[in-house]
């Protein structure tokens, strides 16, 4: 494979001039910083699960992030009436399978959402994503297992499947659709020492989806900002905490320049 | 209009002294920084929401922030509970309208909660205040959007009409009644790349709310304290993240000298 | 008393190594906060509490941390399955009696858990450990008051009562069971300034009993850690936020040698 041309840095500057709303149903560990980084990235974050509203908010939104972090069965019938309503406008809708594979619940509450709804990004780690590709794999917590899986493979098999993009996050990030196939080698360890880096990770993406229909480049761009914010952060950090106050001051104040010259991707 | 006198470092003392108890019901988003701007003021944050209940906290408590930011209808049920409970003991009852004018269930259920309990200040940004005034405005998620209104005007009037105090955030801040009216001018622009800044802006006017019971006049010290606690912080940070670690290093040491030396505040 | 040997640090190791799965079922103020604490020690944080999931949960679990600080009747019901599925598998159960005695309800709540599952360690401040240990206190929100009750006596006739190992939380910290009693004299005032410190304290000690079943002694130890990082963080902070960033820095970076060389405590 061969680097590929990606203009990371150029997306992120169309985020900070649109300021896209997105519109969130996600977990309650982690929806602080999910909103927080839309922000800091200069686009507005709408929080917003009432099932007599979500509707009425994709009127007002330019992507949708579903996230079953802290699901129950009532929060994703509110997701699914706020998908619907998203594939009606026409916005991006990702849905992060968080603990996919942990529980039955989460499994079925998985294959319901891309049954009922059109989604477009499905994003989750290496275990997550091989789980709702049909694997037997158990997720120990949220957290990615050591697999022997062909993940390449997976990703662009799932993609097939559900006529979407899939984004598998891990040392490297593989993110494909059914022709295409992406891999980002940014990042750093520390991001695996904060809680919600991977939540963080599909508002990125929600919010450069909002900017550009190419998901697949979307995606990767998001993902590139945020990796690169994360190895500028980690050069300034002695822990996960001063390491996360650096990451979001680099997100706020990175420039396109840096973002292009520190990519690692292939395709 | 002229520069007034107001002994906002007076009343960030008795707050210190007091540490009063402050009964929140609030969103998902920024409930941590709710509580934790109370604890750093030196009060006693209190978040609570079962309707069984949400009545007898007011017991403890020295005053009630409601915030419907994530609100479902159920929430804001125990909302009204806790409201006429708080308003049977006579403690201020503080209603955050975050989001009004983003779905009809977010202005409905302001309506409802002011139209069933006493609520004593009413806060938000313009586009927010502008429809709970009745105005035909749409907010785009929970950020102002420009709009060319008179918000003098509609403060005092939502005032009149709501018998409580309105406090309508931005660049420079409106606190009326119906026959006072404060503008504060402190404050940075940082403040509007962090989430919930508005919320915490909510819960310090609670909290100086529980020790001076001229709302008008709390509400205008607790805007004067946590903004300039802000300009303190935008001068030592590089991004929000750093911005919102020194603003609640601020709040909590910043001495009444320096916060009534810096204040901004017309009347 | 004489100062006993303690390896915390050893223990400190042990969470290290082992990266043991913690299941919470805890508030929306410091869900965050629990989990990264977690996160930070090197363990893996799983936050679930649908009632169709939480038993299932305890199958990649090696303890349960269970919160009430912002239960609802439902919520509670779902902290039951939870705590039965950890009896029958056998892992450590946790609960944080966060804000009994402000409330009714909290107070039912906490004697219902007790009864209907079997708690290995209760925790909690002075009050509401007093409180649930049936003396008539009234707790002003979820802070301290100050009681002039033998807290010593009431950690161990609670132990006896209930079966379980007694935590109480203060400026020297109290550990017991049947027989045996430490005192742990670390920490730093900072600690009082920030919300959910004691949320983080049953978290940590969660992660520690998932390491070693002398549960007198992995509560001790997981205090003594978490307490000689806040005195390290304390030192280099002007105020709570810094605070907080620092003790979660040392959280993930403190060694053995510092941890046992700075250990107050007696028993």
């Amino acid at each position: 494979m061969k680097r590929i041309e990606l203009d990371a840095g150029k997306l992120l500057e169309r985020v900070r001039q649109n300021k896209p709303v997105v519109h969130h149903l996600t977990n309650w560990v982690t929806i602080y910083d999910c909103a927080n980084i839309i922000k800091a990235l200069g686009g507005s974050p709408v929080m917003a699960h009432a099932k007599e509203e979500v509707a009425e908010m994709a009127g007002i939104a330019s992507s949708l992030v579903l996230n079953i972090g802290t699901l129950t069965v009532d929060f994703v019938e509110a997701m699914k009436i706020a998908a619907k309503s998203a594939n009606k406008k026409g916005i991006p809708v990702l849905l992060d399978v968080c603990g996919a594979g942990a529980t039955g619940l989460r499994d079925d509450k998985c294959f319901e959402l891309l049954d009922e709804a059109r989604i477009d990004i499905i994003k989750g780690n290496s275990s997550e994503i091989a789980r709702v590709a049909g694997e037997k794999v158990r997720t120990k917590g949220v957290d990615a297992s050591s697999l022997n899986l062909n993940l390449q493979k997976i990703a662009r098999d799932l993609s097939s499947k559900r006529k979407c993009t899939v984004v598998i996050t891990g040392e490297t990030d593989i993110v494909a659709d059914e022709k295409r196939l992406y891999l980002v080698k940014n990042g750093d360890k520390m991001l695996s020492s904060v809680v919600g880096t991977g939540c963080m990770v599909s508002s990125v993406i929600g919010v450069f989806a909002a900017v550009e229909r190419d998901l697949l480049y979307s995606a990767a761009a998001g993902l590139v900002c945020f990796e690169v914010a994360a190895e500028c952060a980690a050069k300034e950090s002695v822990g996960p905490a001063s390491f996360k106050e650096r990451l979001f001051d680099f997100i706020f104040r990175i420039d396109k320049q840096t973002v292009n010259r520190m990519q690692k991707i292939e395709g």
